[in-house]
């Protein structure tokens, strides 16, 4: 059965959502925050340390700003649904605890020919204040949704510089560190259950997109905004590849003035990230 | 400033804790289940693998027991103290998610001249049927506050089996294992803040007790029960020295008939969980 193309531009009702400080910090940990080196980013892992004070990591205005969006997509086989793109942009510092409210809109289905790729936008604004606080844009790409004679959609260029990278982040993941992710929130068991992970064609449980996502945030947020969360703005980036838990990855970035280009790859050169875009405060 | 003696056998009122399975699921995680190979403990780690029923860990009950005591122990500096002992016994298993009401009180305060023994017991029973559920007895040391004349405790006998361990079981710790165990409610900075942990004298944050406790208790789980927590009755041991994130440890299981001895080491050889008892259903 098709989607249901009259989802689009449909508004959905506002959502309110509330983070706690151990919300933040399970997030941080989850993605890897002191991995190795426990004494490092303590402002994402701790709430007490002296003289410390605990910050959200940016990546997690990701999942603040997950609302339902305003109708059902229609009806197609969630198996066939693979996150494609993740943009989030921060109109200024998520708390480490907090509250917003949320609206979320599909803003396009697009006929990738194989399959549908379709895109929401969702605005975040401070519960309290009414402030706007995030934005985010993600996309869904859909096997076997596509050829219904559909626009292609938006393609931004993206080109990597004819130069070495100014920064190169190696960060490692654990063999477990899905376990530790889902309790964040997604707890699709393709990312932890071998037999659910079998049945989607993997040869174990693969980890989440959005913890990859995660990682590589971390990275940016040290090499770009000097570990600083209120310097970082926008993060942008293109799921190209699976990642299994604890495999490395190892993101390359290229700094030009207060914005920067990014992909993050595995040791073995596939690159997971593609197309990664960052801005901040220099 | 004493402690006041008077504190001893006074009934705390009836204190109701209740867990999700995420707290369950959090825990396992922080005692290190999955770690390393994360196809293993999946009845600990998830909710949702094909054909696997979540159970909660026999030590979470510890946490699950966990209640204030009837009267202020007196003022003391809290950075004197230590925890000592502790026990557990399980009337059935624990759910993965669920409500005790528990009633605690000072048993003893023990005279050990560099300092004083205080023990504890509580009685968890479900809150929903009152049926018993836990029997909890701990211990704590407290420096500079022994001399008073007192009585110098119970001593139980223990010695080490003349022969081989019939299991020994060893298991990694992460650098990073305090800060993802702290979530699950302790968050003495003791452990993850390098600048209060160097004024309690140690180089970098320790472990928690519990936590090693915790994962000492998936060693016999696994090496005794057959992994199942039904089969597990009960565990008790001694904190004899502390351990650094990331530092492994080696489970040493002497087995008689339905019950066990056992002790816990670094790699350096130096025993961390000291005169270890435990029982279960062969």
């Amino acid at each position: 059965m098709p989607l249901d193309h009259g989802v689009v531009g449909v508004p959905s009702a506002p959502y309110e959502r509330s983070w706690t400080s151990k919300d933040s910090l399970l997030y941080a940990v989850g993605v890897g925050a002191g991995l190795g080196d426990p004494l490092q980013e303590l402002a994402f892992t701790t709430e007490n340390s002296a003289g410390v004070r605990q910050r959200a990591l940016p990546t997690f205005a990701v999942l603040a700003a997950q609302a339902p969006t305003g109708r059902k997509l229609g009806d197609f086989d969630p198996a066939m649904l693979v996150h494609a793109e993740q943009h989030f942009e921060l109109h200024r510092e998520l708390p480490a605890a907090g509250s917003v409210r949320t609206t979320s809109r599909v803003t396009g289905i697009y006929d990738k020919g194989s399959g549908a790729l379709v895109a929401t936008e969702a605005h975040a604004v401070d519960a309290a204040s009414g402030e706007p606080m995030i934005t985010s844009r993600s996309s869904v790409f859909i096997r076997g949704e596509g050829g219904f004679g559909g626009d292609r959609g938006p393609r931004e260029e993206w080109a990597e510089p004819g130069r070495a990278p100014d920064h190169v982040v190696t960060y490692a993941t654990r063999p477990e560190q899905a376990l530790l992710y889902r309790l964040s929130g997604d707890r699709n068991p393709l990312h932890a259950d071998p037999v659910f992970a079998g049945r989607a064609g993997f040869p174990r449980p693969i980890l989440h997109g959005l913890c990859t996502y995660g990682v590589t945030g971390r990275a940016l947020l040290h090499a770009l905004a000097g570990s600083d969360p209120a310097r970082f703005t926008s993060m942008s980036g293109r799921f190209s590849s699976p990642v299994l838990p604890g495999e490395s990855l190892t993101v390359s970035i290229w700094v030009d003035g207060a914005t920067a280009l990014f992909r993050t790859a595995k040791d073995d050169g596939t690159v997971v990230i593609d197309r990664g875009r960052a801005a901040f405060t220099p």
